[in-house]
């Protein structure tokens, strides 16, 4: 198994030479006092050194254990709780939490940075407190006081861990069509009945009590999204003290054998009369739900960008010392029996794809943290609505596009291996399990690509698309006369004018059928995570140049940049051309045929 | 678990309308008196009957339960052992095999078509027939008289069975440098010594003797793949009068605990002085088992259509059956709580790419093992020689395209599922699982990219490509003036041609310098795959054309076959446009970031 090794150097590129994270604290009220270069840096050391020590010695452990469930008990694999309780008493869980409930103030963007590490050393685990993050920032914005004092102090020590309980087996993407069901009753709280799938952290025994955050349906409710509320129903009751009381009616009735990430207990949950509490309005649920959803989003793409890494870690260090044929160029390592196979051009590519997703990825997830930063702290509403309209775009394209080009990573990262990428002890197979979920929950690949083309792009006319168009256009504009530059500004810039173009193509079309926004929406998505991440990388190039001629002494890390950048626009960039291909197509294809004529 | 029907309409249609097997047979001296229709459907109605009741079922089991070592001895998941001696008792393992070894003669092709059936109903259970059948081929091909007498009958039967022990820890790709050392002996015996791993069905319960085929090295053997030589090492030495006599050295050291293929067991398997006995000439080995290994490769094909295959039967019943949300232009199903998934273009474009795999790669294997009965039976030296041409050009294509887009359409398989796909009780994420390993054994997808681009096209000038593009030009031309079929003779003709000039444009700068053809290998083979199967749809678009205008009653399913052959050329096909670009963008950046600076 390959032992994760924090990549700080190149955190610290994106956060503080591509970023500039220290002036973007410093324009946040919150922040500009508290968060520096040194406190941030600091916060990166101490989290790799619990990753590359604590975390990663288990995440194969956790994949071949698994979690374990005897009757409604669930017990997580050997070690899990000991190094939950090292993260506790490290302070992680309450970093960016606030601060009158025991939080630390930081900001979020800094724990999404950490969640990377933690992610990429043993996701499975990470999902214990990802979770429990998910259900502080729904009760931080939706709940009432009482609930705040109530619950959100443990939740923030990480005493006690949460969940999100939407999915029931009917209904996953759609979640209108959910069926639990809330009854009031005459103390104002309500009674819960109700089962609830693919739960992830919904039962273990790292904490105390566990807080779910369920969606269910009041009696006489609308059909459909409009009729969901959002309910907090603790697997214990809370005395008026803060002490634990009676075991509320929430039982775990099995978890699930799956694919991959085997280390984090994914629950069916059943609630029987369970005792909850309305969060926010009645049958405004679903809205309330966004704020987790969104993040969420983004804690998936870090998912992506982690099995990237990952990956790429592992087949590096394997294919500079695996042995294989000689370079078609004549024998590089004529000493041994046979080159290292870094030698091949094949292994390169894979190596480099790798490599251009994992640090591409780094700077789209990290660009999209800082914007949600923004979202949440700006100093005038103007600031704010820019960075939402911004991140509302950018998500769908960052969960999307990253889990999907993880999941690719790490399937590179078994095909350098060879034969011995699907054997388990090498650990490069269990990425490709433990990824796979990636591209489905939170919104599968093809929501995040509805939610793209049908919601955020033609839903406004194209106004969030152009929001971030210009933002290249001003990029390509300030670098059109750097002619070290052009081979990254000329086809960006081709490429931007295009997407708008692209767009305009699909958005006539739609006009006459809407079934062509489902049919483009994929390749569209696509075509819009490569063109984002070329931008990226293009600012990243002009940062390493820059570097290189102020006379920086780290000159290979830099031209290791440059050289990345040029293999993304040479050898990766170019697939546009064929969703670009496709698009043109429409609809037709798609449809013409019967379901029943499908198969004979 | 989706419960496995074999498409019996589908291979009908590929054998007999496309393909004309009985006139291919008719050609074949071995086989024009015996071979008829109504055999051939015969014994695709008794394999399929046999697949669906007793494989299928079994599949999910092997997959949980997996082969346990114990002390050397290995045992099969429950339900293998019975399966494969029904499978005895129908006669199926001597099905191709020669007749003076009590088989029944009938072509390989048949074979083919019938592992399809087996491969895809349980490919882990299929692969212990099925690396016997690869013993059975070498022995047949290279082996002594004796050696057939001693051993064929038994493994013709299926009494036995058979492996290939090639891989070493340090030698996969690169056979040259393997080290398992072959000692003469005054008994004309050889003393064999060295540890095998990766040995498919290397030790079992299901047979009382294993025939391993092993290579090593002689004493003073040529360094590399020029001083490798053949052996056979029986489990237990075959006594004169054909009784088993006591056990060889040679021993099952454990079995690896992979991604997939639970149920069949890749072993370690350690000889310590066994007795062996030369095949074919000494130094010779490569050489015989390129025999063999070029069969592998077409089974390995055949794993990749079956993850087609399998897949789509699952995710295509899933996606009637499944509701959630409504059509874009309005509901389909106003009468149930949501529409059938199936309703969606984004699931529709899964199902479609699935389908086009499914039934073009059958259609590209299919086409493959006649050349292969061809090469073996021809009346002709020069009809041999043209097939075997084309086998050999075909193989490497089929191999590696037809395994990346199985595994592909395993993963689409599970997308269709949403989270559900990822949860082992649907049996979806275990075709990806198990498809995982067909990309990488029997040469991974590089390998086959280096042998299709460095020796079958590049070494021959061109004239193995000729000789294929040459059939594709015979066809369009054939059809230039059939208005209804321009949709696909027009953009198949322009890329056949273009495929000439790609490979001119390779060529050229491979002159220069030789990295270029490992850089543009992976591409090349993708666009030699996207462009063989897009000769195939043409062809199947034709077939179905002529049945369609005689008036033939099956109008759904030949219409099915038009609309599938046009979402090729639509939605699939323009994939070419992206490899061609990275093509032309060569080998520069690829090699220029020094080994050691990947990361830092």
């Amino acid at each position: 198994m390959p032992q994760y090794k924090a990549p700080l150097r190149d955190m610290q590129f994106v956060l503080h030479e591509l970023l500039n994270v220290e002036e973007h604290y410093g324009k946040l009220p919150a922040f500009q006092e508290s968060v520096g270069r040194e406190l941030i840096d600091q916060y990166l050391e101490a989290a790799a050194n619990f990753c590359e020590k604590e975390l990663s010695p288990l995440n194969q452990v956790g994949d071949r254990e698994g979690c374990t469930w005897n009757d409604g008990v669930v017990t997580t694999p050997t070690g899990f709780k000991e190094a939950y309780q090292k993260y506790i008493e490290l302070g992680f869980p309450s970093l960016s939490a606030e601060e009158q409930y025991g939080g630390q103030g930081l900001p979020n963007s800094l724990g999404t940075v950490i969640s990377e590490m933690v992610g990429t050393a043993n996701w499975a685990w990470g999902m214990y407190p990802g979770l429990s993050h998910g259900a502080v920032r729904t009760l931080e914005h939706h709940g009432s006081k009482e609930q705040k004092e109530t619950y959100l102090p443990k939740l923030v020590s990480g005493e006690w861990t949460g969940t999100m309980c939407l999915t029931e087996s009917q209904a996953g993407s759609d979640l209108g069509i959910i069926r639990t069901k809330a009854e009031p009753q005459a103390d104002g709280s309500y009674a819960i009945t109700g089962e609830k799938i693919f739960i992830s952290a919904g039962e273990h025994d790292m904490a105390e009590n566990i807080v779910h955050i369920v969606l269910a349906r009041l009696p006489g409710a609308p059909k459909g999204t409009k009729g969901i509320s959002l309910f907090i129903v603790p697997k214990f009751n809370v005395n008026t003290d803060g002490s634990l009381g009676e075991r509320n009616a929430v039982r775990c009735g099995s978890i699930e054998h799956k694919m991959g990430i085997h280390g984090n207990a994914t629950c069916v949950i059943n609630f029987d009369n369970a005792k909850g509490f309305l969060i926010g309005p009645e049958n405004r649920g679903l809205n309330c739900m966004f704020t987790f959803m969104n993040t969420a989003r983004i804690g998936t793409a870090v998912q992506g960008l982690s099995a990237s890494e990952a990956s790429f870690q592992g087949a590096l260090t394997y294919a500079k010392d695996r042995l294989a044929m000689r370079s078609l160029s004549g024998p590089k390592a004529p000493e041994k029996e046979a080159d290292p196979i870094i030698v091949h051009p094949a292994v390169r590519n894979m190596l480099l794809t790798q490599k251009a997703f994992a640090e591409g990825g780094r700077s789209l997830v990290y660009l999209l943290t800082l914007y949600a930063d923004v979202v949440e702290n700006a100093a005038t509403e103007e600031e704010r609505k820019f960075a939402d309209n911004i991140l509302s775009f950018l998500t769908p394209i960052a969960k999307a596009f990253l889990t999907e080009t993880g999941y690719e990573s790490a399937n590179h990262g078994v095909q350098v291996f060879g034969g011995h990428g699907f054997i388990s002890e090498h650990g490069m197979e269990q990425i490709v399990r433990d990824t796979r979920i990636a591209c489905l929950y939170e919104g599968t690949t093809e929501i995040q690509a509805l939610d793209l083309l049908g919601r955020k792009v033609l839903g406004t006319q194209g106004a969030m698309l152009k929001d971030f168009t210009k933002i290249i256009y001003k990029f390509t504009e300030a670098n059109k006369d750097n002619a070290a530059l052009q081979e990254f500004i000329e086809p960006l810039a081709a490429l931007n004018k295009e997407w708008g173009d692209l767009t305009m193509q699909i958005g006539m079309r739609a006009m006459k059928n809407p079934e062509e926004v489902g049919a483009a929406a994929v390749d569209y998505l696509y075509f819009s995570g490569y063109v984002t991440l070329a931008y990226l990388w293009a600012r990243m190039a002009l940062v390493a140049q820059e570097q290189l001629a102020s006379g920086s002494t780290e000159v290979d890390f830099y031209n290791a940049k440059v050289t990345t950048a040029r293999f993304y626009f040479k050898k990766i960039l170019p697939r546009v051309r064929s969703h670009v291909e496709v698009i043109a197509t429409g609809v037709d294809p798609l449809m013409t045929l019967d379901a029943e004529h499908f198969a004979f």
